[in-house]
């Protein structure tokens, strides 16, 4: 149950209203967001809604039978759409593509793809400072001093950047220099992560899980909208299977799926999804297809010599090609 | 390695090449197919191919480093197009179409799919007579009695047949009212089946198995050709996984993966593939555009009342739409 | 529902017993079997069963909620133990040991196994002549003739036979060489192969599929007893997964799970569940703690010379010392 | 490559071994833990190891081929015992038991428990406070508070605690309470926390990944050793499959293989992985026989009334017998 409260309400009316509520024998969570005021009732005791709805301050309310509330398009039946600055603006009436290398490497790299997304007019770029990588002794990324170089060259050219933040840490540090966060799939049950996310009202995108369900994707976007940030997208990257042809299978059927459960974005990254350079383009043409609002992929001036995923990432004249067939894929949807 | 025989090949010129074969250490496997003579070579020894590829009655010689070899891309780089009668041709350069129910349930249930099928201008229709069901009880469809009734419409109209076959058996029996054989997920490693299928000179439709890697699709594949059959087209119909949100995980991955390995066509199947009516539309377009040859899906006048699988079929309306759009889709595909 | 009819019930009896199944909004299924004759009725709608109970000609009436029904032990509650012939019986009360190599091989290698297991008293040797393999130019066994070789050895020592069957049309020239017939994982669905084996009246060990459910296993068995034969025993033989370090995933929770779904007895194979020699002995007796009626493992007099499998078999020593732990672990588990 | 310096080597002298290690094209990362010096080196270069181990400083050198290298047996050959304190000690030789709730729910629970466990010599008892959900409305334990409460109540009665750790900045405030952090499947790829466990000289119970990889497992393990912190412990806790008859499938394999490619002691938790109250003692016994240094697995007073995980949780008499079962079956292991 959710019940969306009066903006000017004081704290009266809010504590006779969670009074109620504990009375049908719900337990009311009160969420205050960026945009909204409201009171998220769990419980499964039957009773008339109607009881609370006459209260006073409260505008609306509406029963949701999943486990998952504030997300949930049996809510919110508009799609959201999130403004990340600039009038750069994610979710449902338009196509996103965020474009970049797995990891920062120098500043003349983030020139490099830089130049290439604006000459492609795609205003997002991806790169990762904090990598999560499977072994100890591996690279992990150029930290802190590598994202404020990222911002510096991104902030003159008006590109919007996407990058992964790992810990909670982290995130007072970058802040000021993202557009969005990232969150990882082998983080997206970090649940104090993801806290601490709801609280940083910046936008974020959340990863599934490497084997994670829908439904857990959807939980834990709860967890983030539930602590204060209406601003999630969701992102389908490949799930672990037993075949080894490819380095994960990129689970399409997730994305109209999440479109009709939630009212939040969903990309898709074909990159992760397959992880064969060869192969990025019929996969990210799919996604669109798909019903996709977006895809996140990698592409580096020389893919060979990238520090890390090189064997997943286009270079430029395939990230030309396919952003090109992308947005003709894209209109074609559109005309539907 | 596989060497490719002179059509006109004598006797003692073939014993000739097997002996040589021996020779340098590999095992010849003789071929003939509707279309060509071969000897596949299995062994791993380094020799120098000219001295098998200079003995007379050898047209061609290549080694093949995959486990498949007749049907690998590394040896035979065009693409096959299967003509199934009539002119109707599955392959590369066209995309193919096939609808129909789950199960044939009766004449008038097959004269509206066929008139459905006209009306939009499909050429094949699919139909189960002989049913694979997880439960003895359960319906297990009209059998050569539901083929013959299906044929005889069908032949009317001038559509084309492709239905399950499930056991060596029925092969010749169902033989003169097929024209493709389908091999079901559960029956993907029914390894006498395939080589049987081999002798039939009949095309076959082979789906993946239900956790089939695409090794072991493409080794069936081998099984199919190898006995004499070069007619064989693969089916990706979802993967079974953790997932509980859908029947299947439509792995649209292995379409373009297959694609580069095989010459042989790709279809998709994405009414098993997700399993839910309300997502085949988009699961079907991402399939087109991840490079499919064509797709398989369940269609049905009353999917509410169908005797299988109802809640994956589209009605014909559903159906007519999904039609137009695949081959806008098709379209745009075709002009990159 | 299963209504156990009494043993010289006339067909007239019988033939209004079905009547009044049909009555009551269920379809019944006539099922004779070697020890029983049996009325399987399925539906949905609610009823009083005594209605159906007081009949003429019915010995017991037993409502199963389950999919499968004869072989559930909702309806026998007491477990099924089978005699494959001179007093060797399987299931709960004794643990029984099958051993013996992937593939026969020869005359001199039955009689070294033969001898093996006499000497360690194990009364039933494994041993394929029909062998599935993902590729047709491998080796798939002696065949027949080797069946016949096999059998001639093993009756001169008093061993039982356990072999694969692969299709329909073995099963009457195989019938006389042996006393279980396997199936494989790979034909786990075969749906044709079980029908025939319910009417062929020989003891079945049937494996879980690659990917199988425990759920599709235990329909599996009822399509076996369902067509007359109630002697089958299931076989856990190691899941698909997207682990790498082992061939298999062996899926012990499914001996404690099964043991308590059926009557029926429960086999594990370990060798194909880790797939790797070093550690069958491990979980051989993990088998055997988790609740096993048996289990099955390949041996060889020189494993590394096997004509298959040879990474998964066990030499005569190892296989020795196997024998005497899980008779000691056994022994055990009986105490306590 | 592993090198072991001598302990007092002196700054002069460690540099210069950096430096040739530098020379012969390996990164050298220097770790210092509780109980040794080493530098582990990367690359992939041949050459004469001898040039590195005549090196003054240099107490014994090792090449490693695992990608993970402090925690291979093939570095160490002993297996790694663990001191938790007060003579309590787990790893190779001894059987170690942890047993107690999910949640920490009062101090009347705490004590109930407690005394179950010294009733039956079981020295370590494991209990959240701090609860991954994946509801963020879910119930999230007690906190810090309970964990003083645990702490006050177990240090009276002698018993050890290991409780779960959830974010970095928890680890100092649970410091003094604990003696095994436990990292949970959603954390098993959270580095950050990994890095700081390293550094908290404190042993960790490290659970596998939801559908953790054992290679995952273990360079999760190398995270922490490399850390600083050699006192680790490797927990199978049931992977993710297609299987829904059971919560998890308890992977047993990875208990001997486990075993073979490191010296840290592996634990069993059966409750997860099963999910199923009714098999937790055959799973438990299944993985005593298959080589487990110890289990963890939940109890309750009264199951029934538990904050979480009720349905897999034994009550005090099954539990009682569980314990006498397990050692019985561990001094049969033992006796081999």
């Amino acid at each position: 149950m959710i019940i969306q409260l009066q903006q000017d309400i004081s704290a009266d009316v809010k504590q006779h209203i969670l009074q109620e509520i504990k009375k049908v024998g719900f337990k009311g969570n009160e969420v205050q967001t960026q945009s909204g005021h409201y009171i998220v009732g769990i419980g499964k005791r039957e009773f008339d809604i109607r009881r609370l709805g006459q209260l006073k301050g409260v505008a609306d309310i509406h029963r949701v039978s999943d486990e998952y509330k504030l997300i949930s398009r049996k809510w919110r039946v508009e799609p959201t759409r999130i403004d990340i600055g600039d009038g750069v603006v994610i979710g449902e009436g338009s196509f996103s593509i965020m474009a970049g290398p797995c990891s920062i490497e120098s500043e003349q790299q983030i020139q490099l793809v830089v130049d290439h997304l604006k000459a492609n007019d795609v205003k997002i770029m991806r790169g990762g400072v904090f990598k999560p990588r499977s072994s100890p002794y591996a690279f992990r990324g150029l930290g802190l001093e590598g994202l404020q170089m990222f911002y510096r060259i991104c902030r003159e050219s008006g590109i919007k950047i996407i990058t992964e933040v790992m810990q909670v840490s982290q995130i007072e540090e970058m802040m000021n220099y993202v557009d969005v966060f990232q969150v990882g799939a082998r983080n997206s049950q970090n649940f104090n992560l993801l806290d601490s996310l709801g609280e940083a009202q910046k936008p974020v995108l959340l990863k599934r899980g490497i084997s994670g369900t829908l439904e857990e994707l959807l939980q834990a976007a709860e967890y983030i909208f539930s602590n204060g940030n209406e601003k999630i997208m969701l992102c389908e990257r490949g799930i672990r299977s037993y075949e080894n042809a490819y380095r994960n299978v990129l689970d399409l059927n997730a994305v109209p799926v999440l479109k009709a459960k939630t009212h939040l974005p969903v990309i898709v990254d074909p990159s992760h999804g397959i992880g064969l350079r060869d192969y990025v383009e019929e996969m990210s043409l799919a996604a669109v297809m798909a019903g996709a609002d977006g895809v996140i992929y990698e592409t580096h001036q020389k893919p060979e010599e990238a520090f890390s995923d090189g064997q997943q990432t286009l270079n430029f004249q395939e990230s030309e090609r396919l952003v090109k067939r992308m947005r003709q894929a894209y209109a074609l949807r559109e005309s539907f």
